[in-house]
């Protein structure tokens, strides 16, 4: 199924695309797209069966904004340097076990919604990811087989990061994953069931127009259940906790110089392959 | 005014603790201790003339759990290196600017709760932590007289680590500081009017009896009102956010050989002069 959230910012609706690309509500169904409904198996059966019967209202997606696809998100875990041809543009060797880093939940917003460049910001750079979402409660777990069984679905993640904040600001990564907007999700949660292989989706990132990412999951240093395998040996992860997974090669940061960092009026678009596409023009903050 | 929550764990209820030391029920006044009732001037006036009237039911304490004092935390913005004594210790240079990490809000347990000594874990490590609990949204502020205007209150944070996922394990700090129980918080919730200043505030831990840090906030590098300016450069502070503001000296790593690291059956005491005091029994995970 491909999930979604309706509305303006704060007062989304759940919704359904159905396999017709026709978009349905499902606020009669479910009180919201979030980790509770995610770990309810009976919740998820009503909406597949409420999908299945075709009954489910018509919604008029004339000027309808699209919200991020999960409510309530609880943690953003995300992964550094997880492909190899990134960590090869970044100059890096790649990692002998996953970077780990945060980014606040306060951070995700819609698919289309305004990416703001921080004040002082000289490096604000674009990074599409693969996020999972998390849908039951993962401890300790011993194998990726049973990572990848705690996974409820899938969608594109811009993980957008300020480099000197996030590297010559001293500290750690977080400083410059953090500013407000830097984590546009969605449009769609697509079920775990609709992706056969998380590890052969084509992701692609354009600015103005021009092609910059041009990756695919199979890239993946640490492969999605062996991410969310040794995540867990560290920290629990929670029904709508949400990881973002790294970023292919093509980011400004591997640019020759002069980088071509973003700034106000430029536009990001960002697909990932069954995922959905997103589309953010950037404003100053 | 000295704000709690008590009752089992996700089902605690508002109260005070009155200036005899008598526990008070607040749920009849408001529904719970959050952010939204800290943003809130005309609730947090009810509150206090609630508390003035002296009419508040009174709690048994007895047997009663202390929760953490602020529901609904979205997010826990830590600080690192920030006591001259503590650099000192771990053989680093003052850092010229904040260093910022995280931990997320699921790691957050009552002040007498059992914290868990993760899996694997060799390097579990104590830090007492003057907490700052935000109040109004904070974004780009201008000066540290502005940040401290953002502060609705102050409580005793152990922000617990684990210093060989923190620093041996590739990657930035959070991997060591997210286990699960790894920030216990309160007892109280001290409005900022009762805090005359948070630069003179005596923070004191002792494990297994013994006193290991004894320290004041007179040592921090960046004052608290410092902190939350120079975060809100970065990421925009709302209010039920959480800033660990750093620890003093006096930490298992800044030990000679064997450092002695936390183990199942030990047991965390720590106190802030105000603030109150939290006691921690350690378990295995």
């Amino acid at each position: 199924m491909k999930l979604l959230r309706v509305g303006t910012a704060g007062s989304e609706r759940p919704a359904l695309l159905d396999p017709e690309g026709v978009l349905r509500d499902l606020s009669g169904v479910v009180p919201d797209i979030d980790g509770a409904l995610l770990a309810d198996d009976e919740a998820l059966d009503r909406v597949r069966e409420a999908a299945g019967s075709g009954e489910l209202p018509v919604l008029d997606a004339t000027g309808l904004r699209i919200g991020p696809p999960l409510a309530r998100i609880g943690k953003v875990v995300c992964i550094g340097l997880n492909y190899h041809d990134h960590a090869r543009e970044t100059g890096t060797e790649p990692p002998s076990e996953p970077v780990v880093f945060f980014k606040a939940a306060d951070t995700v917003v819609g698919p289309y919604d305004t990416v703001l460049v921080p004040r002082r910001s000289l490096k604000t750079d674009w990074e599409v990811e693969l996020a999972v979402v998390i849908g039951r409660t993962a401890r300790y777990l011993e194998s990726a087989q049973d990572g990848l069984a705690h996974v409820a679905g899938y969608a594109v993640a811009h993980d957008v990061s300020e480099r000197e904040f996030q590297i010559e600001r001293g500290g750690t990564w977080d400083k410059g994953k953090n500013c407000e907007t830097f984590n546009p999700l969605g449009p769609w949660l697509v079920t775990a069931d609709e992706v056969a292989d998380p590890q052969d989706l084509s992701l692609k990132l354009w600015v103005n127009g021009e092609l910059k990412q041009d990756g695919t999951t199979a890239e993946q240093i640490f492969p999605v259940g062996e991410v969310v395998r040794y995540v867990s040996q560290f920290m629990t992860l929670y029904p709508g906790d949400v990881i973002n997974t790294g970023t292919p090669a093509g980011v400004a940061m591997g640019e020759p110089e002069p980088k071509p960092y973003l700034r106000a009026g430029d536009v990001v678009e960002l697909e990932i392959a069954g995922l959905g596409r997103q589309r953010q023009e950037f404003k100053d903050a």
